[in-house]
């Protein structure tokens, strides 16, 4: 089986998809882009390898593919939206849209999001804001997976957040991170090569540290980033929490051990104190601080001078963030992006199911 | 020696050295507010321990003691101000108060600083938003003694946030937070106990991991929050640099390894980019986004869920941000404030100079 594609290739078969299950043009348009844009970026654990979760939700009654996304409260420079239990995917660049036409009129936009579902890479957000002269922030919470310092049980998601920032002649500074120590890519891949993973990425449902890549099927959970105390894994734990405020507090949607999770195998859980998932959104105008241009020419200046800064080891220069992301994106344009067997498998039955051809 | 000082005391000895320094009334008092904050707050490292820092800083005609603080810039939402030089403990009570101000007219406020010096504990700006309903979040950077993932140099300072979220019936989450894995005032007790610091704090001159607490003296640098790449050092270096970005680049101040240094003896850097030290104050109204009253509803919720996980140590309870602190506070307003015995030398020498008895 043939495990390569062309972007093309892919974004026709996902939007597809989207379109048979309910949504219109635009919305397909705007939820395969973001998944798509994962794959390219090199995040692929984000991209068309949950595609077939977003269908499983959509099967257990929890996307609306015909969401009626609203402002439901909003001052000068903030909004709240309800995403009517849309795709994340759609009700993330709508919201965000929000805080950049605000930040045009008072300097900066703010939007709390409630009622949404995962919403994929948050750097795909933060980024719109760069073609205005923006710097983008995006964050968003996810179901509990992380034990806060201290905690045995699972209180937080991994809770990314992105920012954005414009540069001049410089490829703009784009941080996209998930408040953990382990990212998601990096246990997956050690999933399956069946290793260890390294100390102070997991801990087992006692709280004891871990090895075994396996451990959150057992009941452990990751670690905010810092690992342990001794490491600070409380600043970790305060970012997740901070992300989880925002996103999910300050716009009436679910918060902590709370926020439903992706798998929809998973059953909800009880008591829920808001709506859906939350997310969170900021533009600021780099001119509503002073000049442009100004602006611009400083961060060619900064980055310049951190990606020339001595390096520890001779091949590997100190990375500005965003240059991982888009050296995979230059190479996957041309070369096309390579697929898991397992995700080419998943696509072929959704392709079958819904009479698509991959 | 007695090295224990009630706050007032200590309130009407440091206001009067920054009077005699010749401060107004009211900047000595904004100026002293902060430090002796850090003080009861158990943040030893960055309270009236640093007074005569700041007597040296102004010694080498680097404090403006009567500074002309003057919005630059500003739109509805944004402001960037100019500290004129003046002390860092003065010029960000009143940029965040700008804040502040512009939250009430367009439910967000947002005010980046340039011209400043050292601000002394984040926490107290972000603080100053609770009372008003308000979210209040603050940062600044600081001189460069943190090398970036990869990097020999140092390139960032310990760059903090705070972020300060009102509740209901219970205290407001505080998180502040240093962007690196070894907190100072740790590293400092270490340094006088003369004993070795733990893996992943620090590294030496060549960028190799290093034990030595004095290793800062001999060229080495603090690790961002990660430690090392394994346990994603490059995320801490990531905030370090937003911090510094919004800080510095966005004001108008020096960034990176252009900050200007806290200890007087060294000299400034060559070729500074801007003016000054960088900060960046934001205030959020809970209601710009909603009911102010569900908000604090569901915030108490937050916090009683968490402080009630299932902790791994019967002895240790999950910990909401800003508890360690505020049970400092509570003890040392009652107790007192116990000194090092270096500290009351120092405060005893700045005495005599001004001929103020402490």
């Amino acid at each position: 089986m043939e495990n390569k594609f062309t972007y093309q290739q892919l974004m026709a078969f996902t939007k597809e998809i989207f379109i048979k299950m309910g949504c219109n043009e635009t919305d397909a348009e705007m939820a395969t882009t973001n998944l798509l844009s994962a794959d390219l970026r090199g995040v692929d654990s984000h991209g068309v390898a949950r595609l077939s979760g977003y269908v499983r939700l959509w099967d257990a009654n929890r996307v609306n593919v015909k969401p009626n996304i609203n402002i439901i409260h909003e001052t000068p420079s903030t909004g709240v939206v309800d995403g009517d239990s849309g795709l994340g995917l759609v009700v993330a660049p709508i919201s965000m849209n929000l805080a950049i036409k605000k930040a045009k009129e008072v300097g900066t936009g703010w939007v709390s999001v409630q009622n949404s579902n995962h919403f994929g890479i948050a750097g795909q957000y933060s980024m719109m804001a760069l073609s205005h002269d923006m710097i983008g922030i995006a964050m968003t919470n996810a179901s509990a997976i992380v034990a806060p310092t201290f905690s045995k049980e699972k209180m937080l998601g991994t809770n990314p957040i992105s920012v954005a920032i414009p540069a001049g002649a410089e490829f703009p500074f784009v941080a996209d991170f998930a408040t953990t120590t382990a990212a998601n890519g990096k246990l997956e891949i050690l999933q399956r090569k069946n290793e260890p993973v390294p100390d102070g990425w997991i801990q087992d449902k006692e709280g004891k540290p871990s090895n075994d890549a396996f451990e959150l099927k057992k009941g452990g959970a990751l670690l905010p980033l810092g690992s342990d105390r001794e490491h600070s894994s409380h600043k970790g734990y305060m970012m997740g929490s901070i992300v989880d405020i925002f996103s999910g507090v300050l716009s009436g949607a679910n918060f902590g051990p709370w926020v439903p999770p992706f798998p929809a195998y998973i059953p909800m859980p009880e008591n829920q104190p808001g709506k859906g998932i939350g997310h969170f959104f900021g533009a600021m105008r780099i001119d509503a601080f002073g000049s442009a241009d100004d602006f611009k020419k400083n961060m060619d200046q900064w980055i310049h001078r951190f990606r020339n800064a001595e390096s520890t080891n001779i091949n590997q220069k100190v990375i500005i963030p965003g240059d991982p992301e888009r050296e995979f994106e230059s190479e996957r344009k041309i070369n096309g992006i390579e697929l898991l067997q397992d995700v080419v498998y998943d696509l072929k039955t959704l392709g079958d199911r819904f009479s698509v051809t991959l």
